[in-house]
């Protein structure tokens, strides 16, 4: 690319054109006429439309494209395994492209454009990298459909095993198994992918602030720092199921009763303890409207910057259940993640004015992270701080920031020495 | 009959023998092995084989079986259309066959085996029916699979119109018009049936009591004197869809929190106004474990003795709804229903020893009666009170006990003068 002669200014302006222009293209796609909101799904005819867009990118630019044994798709500029050899394997960008239910047009492919742009400004640039450059999509990072958040990052790290994973049932019963089939994929592929990890010398996700923090510091691109540790609880009340119009209130063992109590409790107990607490999902058998319910079952999900007072908190609310009949049962436990120092050091240098922002939210970048990938991150503000919503957004004056920022690190992460 | 002559003794066995061979003979019908509890819902499977089982009662009994036209089946001693012409229409006796999701094995099978030994029993005594005498098996009382209780009788009399009903779907989205096709029976034919509800000079419907009234009052058997008025409200809590593990606390709207505090009002209330409140069936949106919800939808069940107190009830969670930013719909009211008074005081002066009692509980016996049909009750002693439950229950030897007065009732009503 450095041959070609561009006048200046237009190599600043042209990735921010290239980003405006993936993103029209990616608004229609798995988007919902009536909410507004997204319904992109691993391995559904959507998400197939998202990958045929990917591997689309990766064509025009005549990056490579890579598939690893769990899906996710990789673009690369330069010979990753190549580099692996000469002790320089190389820098990766990117993040999902897939949605939760009704969520936002930003979560996920946010990260995956302004990537493809970053690596667009550097050619632009005449930039010639010391390292191989790669761009992920990683699969089913929601977990919408399968019910394991970052099961595509899981699975190339072991975190998740290939044959747990192919058991998992959608909404309809069909298996992880049967959808790959289905997808025209081969299931017995699925297992942990070391030679994918080794290719990824650096990992650097920048994803939509989920929060308000970027609002209050006044910033338009943070540093991740750390992912707080947090859990899943299933909430388990049993009762007796009876006549709504015929038991009196004093004969009645109603475990709805005992699940209210418990929502309130949660979100006193986090005021409490400094945390984040909520329960967003709840059953109730048999669910009919002239039946007191047999059964109450919700999930507690609890995450603080401080794992002392997450623990509190959730004793707090295991002696409630347990007094209310019921129990908690542990569903899933995640210790704080750190970002790699290192990374950071290098990271906010060339973003000096960039603060350094902690989150709630689990991500690709903390289970690789996990893994022993030098990992970090970068968020760009959201003015409402809304997420997992249709109402989720981003200005575009953040985002193309946000791309100048990632191209900085990028050029930083993947220069010459 | 009357050429028959038996033994004394013989008379009041045989029914109950006849009772107990007819108990069995349903006990595995639709029985979930797993729970005991029963899953007979309307124009399934399950339903066909109970129709055909009393198809077969009529049919050893020499009864003739009628079809009306929403599907019930009338099992007639006599001839129901000649008896109108003679100004001495018919009594009948019954109740359903069909249950809640995971129900009792009592609540309607106890009034339709009931009837059919009540009939046993006065042809083993000779007895010579001044009205024809009819059986009656009331289809989808329970309202289980498309969702409006008694919709049999409700058919008949006009409360429910046929076009409304023949469009109402179930949860795999069937329709009611397409349940009765692959039923093999003609939707057209749906519709309210003057001609059957005058052959019914009189209705009483002997069903297992929902509550714990007989068990204080020390009695098998009662005479019910009303149904409660009743109602249904969906309560509408909109909030703000959001991730629950970057959303500040201060920064929610989050509608479970006030899902709880409406379901923990409802019980308060309940008391303060001395009626019956259950919320027993809910939905979040999206439902997700880490995602606000951005909407929750409750059901409140009110009822009790005292309409007005239920008004204040009602009002009282009304209020509280729309200081949550929610409100209450109204779904359904029934007010008071009271039975026949010139039938409870001929019932009652063959059981002197049976109280009278309200219900809280809904009956086809209720819709007959809001219809104009000369109607009443009779219940049998619950030892737990507990209903729509596997757990319901009444013992061998009330239920013998609800027989005897079943009997001792239809020879009063249906004798010569």
């Amino acid at each position: 690319m450095a041959d070609q002669r561009r006048p200046a200014g237009l190599a600043v302006r042209q990735p921010l054109d290239s980003f405006d222009r993936m993103w029209d293209e990616l608004v229609p796609i798995g988007r919902s006429p009536e909410s507004g909101g997204y319904h992109r799904f691993a391995w559904t005819a959507t998400d197939h439309q998202l990958r045929e867009w990917f591997a689309g990118q990766a064509q025009q630019r005549g990056l490579d494209l890579v598939l690893d044994r769990a899906g996710n798709q990789w673009a690369w500029w330069g010979d990753p395994d190549a580099a692996i050899r000469a002790g320089r394997p190389g820098v990766v960008l990117g993040s999902h492209l897939d949605s939760v239910p009704d969520g936002g047009a930003y979560d996920g492919p946010l990260g995956v454009l302004s990537a493809f742009a970053a690596v667009d400004a550097l050619r632009a640039d005449g930039f010639a990298p010391g390292r191989p450059i790669g761009v992920v999509n990683f699969g089913d990072e929601e977990g919408a459909r399968f019910g394991i958040a970052c099961a595509g990052s899981r699975l190339i790290t072991g975190a998740l095993a290939a044959d747990r994973a192919l058991a998992l049932t959608d909404a309809d019963g069909v298996s992880l198994a049967e959808a790959l089939n289905a997808a025209g994929r081969a299931p017995e592929q699925l297992a942990a992918d070391r030679e994918t990890l080794d290719r990824i010398g650096m990992f650097v996700e920048l994803h939509v602030e989920q929060g308000r923090g970027l609002i209050d510091l006044d910033q338009p691109v943070a540093v991740g720092s750390a992912i707080w540790p947090h859990g899943r609880w299933r909430i388990d009340l049993p009762g007796m199921a009876n006549h709504a119009g015929t038991t009196r209130l004093s004969d009645r063992d109603d475990p709805m009763l005992g699940y209210a109590r418990l929502v309130l409790a949660a979100r006193t107990a986090a005021e409490r303890h400094q945390s984040l607490a909520t329960v967003g999902k709840v059953f109730a058998v048999p669910n009919g409207v002239n039946a007191i319910a047999s059964q109450v079952t919700g999930w507690l999900d609890a995450r603080g910057a401080d794992p002392d007072r997450l623990r509190l908190l959730v004793a707090d609310l295991a002696e409630l259940a347990a007094a209310e009949g019921g129990r908690l049962v542990p569903e899933s436990w995640t210790e704080l993640t750190a970002f790699e120092p290192e990374l950071i050091r290098r990271i906010s240098a060339v973003l000096p004015q960039a603060p350094l922002l902690a989150t709630g939210a689990g991500h690709d970048a903390g289970i690789l992270a996990n893994a022993g990938v030098p990992t970090a991150m970068l968020f760009v503000r959201n003015p409402t701080g809304i997420s997992h919503s249709p109402a989720e957004h981003a200005e575009v004056a953040d985002c193309h920031q946000g791309v100048r920022a990632l191209t900085a690190v990028l050029a930083e992460l993947a220069g010459g020495v």
